[in-house]
């Protein structure tokens, strides 16, 4: 019997490669579309528009407004201090200590940008670059000075939030890297990415966003830190030695120069274990579906927890609820470590603070203190900002924060070590 | 072309599966022997006399003499010191500093034990319980004694290393537990042995004694800590709670009562990836094999690196290049992490004893920090036992590092901080 159950699960396993509804052969399987390909009027950026032509895709893209929160993400508006009570403190003196949100769809993108505390008067169009399909036409249209022009202004030229023109070619409907600063970053890595497979595509689309980056210095370009590779260890070495003396704040309480990581997804993803096989980003958060006789794509961007049959079943058949706790397990060791690599960094703060403000302390120990508090903070943030609470890598995720907490932990060392000596 | 790949990939995976090579299914596949099933005397030890009626399985058995190390173990007596000096320091005092090698195979183990310089007159008869098939009949005839009689008495009764009738029944071949202390532990979580399945029973005759084990404070009796579950922190409150006051020894330093951690490899492997989709121990380190017409499993226990098409290929079609690459990309990240515990536990050690040589430190922080470097290093053994580099369950070993880098680092600070409050 259990010989047989192995046969017809074979035999299932055959079918679904021949249905190719499989996205672990890599198989370069092309979605068939609702219509015949029809092309998109060059510059239009209205997805109303698009879904006139592609009305299951559209469909699919309108459920990015619903929202639904898994166990440490998901697409509602809640505030991460409600879990992290620590990151007002972490970040204290900066933009992340006023609002910081788990995101909503990309369909909230532009209308969450314009409303979150974040944005000052300071902020230029850099923070608007991936939040609407019209940023790439006005950064061909103004060239650099779109970066450093006014959020304000730049928010007033634009009126979609994030869709189908950001990543498909409205002539071809092919995917398409429409971010410079992705297409200059893989340049800079000897990667020529007109000349990607579409699998390859089917990551770069989302990782022309989905990244950690900065703003330049003068010009407010955005600019990926990957010349080094794409490590924490690796970006921040980049910072130290292409862009010295870079911070993005500092500290108010330790004077430490920090650095803030963004979401880093495609750095992280890729030396995963879903990552070097060759899974694409696109195979677990756009899994394939039946809408009346059409095979689509999802374009509803979410928690692959919401679609896991189809998103992770397609390869793994051990059954969702195998499936489901491997990810808590995964995730709930992630965050555990996570609060623990928290309540270091935030102790390292206070220590050094308190060195700072001894008369005498030892000020070669504090500013040694403070070079770790900033690494340890560093190492954290880059799983902390990451999306997928350790799922796109988990050894690379607790490791790093493996290493945060013995960065912090000798920053708190290393700044009561200077009260000592005195 | 791509997609007629896929087929033939296809049909490839579902001959294997007919041909009932895999491991991935749980197919309860049955070996063929080389001779018809025959039952060996009941009482009989020698794998010799046993190799006469399976000669292709005891051919395979006297494998293990052959060694050979892999890149982060293997079964070559080679000192652990020499990638990991610090060793000595964090079990000073203890027979762990004097000599700890990798193993050799289990042929080599009846020798190993007898010539090791962590054996001394006060050794005794529980060191012995893993090491030949002869202990279980000791067992039974001398009762708990067994356990408390001296090594040397004991060493004078046995004659063979690890072999058959450690695992097997001599007259039904069935697998068998024959150690004591798995079946009360188990009994204890409420698992009756007896009514395992033959897929349970091929992680269970390893799991007999490849796991974390103590000797009873008076009779000496080996016993397994498992009963809040088989965590290290589970295990930890095992020992706090049920064996309070247990140590196995005093480190001459911190003066911190230490808990050494033996291989606990079942423990760790049963919530991993593996262990909890039901892949046993055996699937991955007793590959199955052809040997002229039959098919056996492989009786040599070693490292699945050796053997990674048959061992991990069965499942993961993935190409040898690649599954090593992501075992070398799991290993070398807890490699790493490992010595940065080393680092930390080593420092905590350091500062520890520094408080106590200071006059007037406060002997509460102390306290605290002896607690923190026990707590500490614990956690960090419980990874640099194990048998894996991390392997078995990449996230909990490098969680573990985590906790085990905390905590201490927390203890190296707590003993600073005992100085600065005098």
């Amino acid at each position: 019997m259990k010989r047989l159950k192995i046969y017809v699960l074979g035999i299932m396993f055959l079918s679904l490669l021949m249905f190719g509804l499989s996205g672990c052969g890599n198989g370069e399987v092309k979605e068939t579309a609702g219509a015949d390909l029809k092309a998109i009027p060059e510059g239009e950026l209205d997805p109303a528009v698009w879904g006139k032509t592609y009305p299951d895709q559209y469909a699919s893209y309108l459920k990015n407004n619903e929202g639904g929160q898994t166990q440490f993400g998901g697409s509602e508006k809640v505030s991460k201090y409600l879990t992290q009570p620590l990151l007002p403190e972490l970040f204290k003196g900066y933009g992340f200590a006023k609002e910081y949100n788990e995101d909503r769809g990309h369909t909230y993108a532009l209308q969450d940008i314009r409303e979150i505390k974040r944005i000052t008067p300071k902020s230029t169009g850099s923070c608007m670059t991936c939040k609407t399909p019209s940023a790439p036409g006005l950064i061909k249209e103004m060239g650099l000075k779109y970066y450093s022009t006014p959020f304000s202004e730049i928010s007033k030229q634009v009126k979609h939030s994030i869709a189908c023109a950001d990543c498909h070619d409205p002539k071809t409907m092919e995917l398409k890297v429409t971010r410079p600063a992705f297409i200059q970053a893989m340049q800079r890595r000897g990667v020529d990415v007109s000349k990607a497979s579409r699998q390859d595509m089917r990551s770069y689309v989302c990782g022309q966003c989905h990244v950690e980056y900065y703003f330049k210095k003068d010009t407010k370009e955005v600019a990926f830190p990957w010349d080094k590779g794409f490590s924490p260890d690796e970006i921040e070495s980049y910072y130290r030695q292409v862009t010295p003396g870079f911070q993005d704040w500092e500290h108010p309480d330790s004077k430490a120069p920090m650095l803030k990581a963004q979401h880093p997804e495609f750095e992280t993803w890729q030396s995963g274990t879903h990552g070097s096989a060759g899974v694409a980003c696109a195979d677990c958060h756009m899994p394939y579906e039946k809408v009346g006789k059409n095979k689509i794509s999802s374009h509803q961007w979410t928690s692959p927890l919401k679609t896991l049959e189809r998103s992770c079943g397609a390869c793994h058949r051990n059954g969702s609820d195998w499936l489901k706790a491997r990810v808590t397990f995964i995730q709930t060791k992630t965050f555990d470590l996570l609060l623990k690599a928290e309540t270091a960094s935030n102790a390292a703060h206070k220590a050094v603070a308190k060195a700072i403000a001894t008369p005498g302390a030892d000020p070669n120990l504090v500013k040694q203190a403070q070079d770790l508090v900033v690494r340890g903070q560093w190492q954290w943030d880059f799983v902390a900002a990451e999306n997928s609470t350790g799922f796109h890598n988990p050894e690379l995720a607790l490791e790093t924060l493996g290493k945060s907490i013995d960065l912090s932990r000798q920053a708190e060392l290393l700044a009561t070590q200077a009260i000592v000596k005195k």
